[in-house]
């Protein structure tokens, strides 16, 4: 599947926000470890290192069942989200 | 819609190896910067701290069009990859 046209929609009116969406899913062994959990933090830090994040345009959800955990990570971007220097 | 379904197969047989898969998706202005290329590898960085990765087992891909850039990292992991101490 291209997850272009997953995540990409016609768009007709110029952008008013930036967004960036990170899905994290782990096939694992029911007993194996949570890599979800211990990624999660350090994936947040790498976005907040780029650009201006406002904690309360993130949202991040959690899930897991016997064999998958899956991460969701949202961020709703100002246009001038200033990308700080690498 | 519930990325664990998306994501989750049910599976008759036990698991052979782990696997994780990461998608970013940057939705943007058409002159907006290329935040996924910036991300791609500190995501990288991190996960190699988490888990010992086979460099050949690590599938990266990235696709861009006018307002969307998306990168996708699927990484197979052996059943008994070697969770760092954090």
């Amino acid at each position: 599947m291209s997850f272009l046209r997953f995540f990409g929609k016609q768009r007709s009116a110029p952008l008013a926000r930036e967004r960036l969406q990170i899905l994290l899913a782990h096939e694992r062994s029911p007993a194996g470890s949570d890599l979800v959990s211990l990624l999660r933090e350090e994936i947040l830090a790498v976005i907040a290192r780029h650009v201006q994040v406002d904690q309360d345009k993130v949202c991040v959800k959690m899930d897991r069942d016997e064999n998958v955990s899956v991460l969701e990570i949202d961020v709703e971007l100002p246009l001038d989200a200033v990308v700080k220097a690498a």
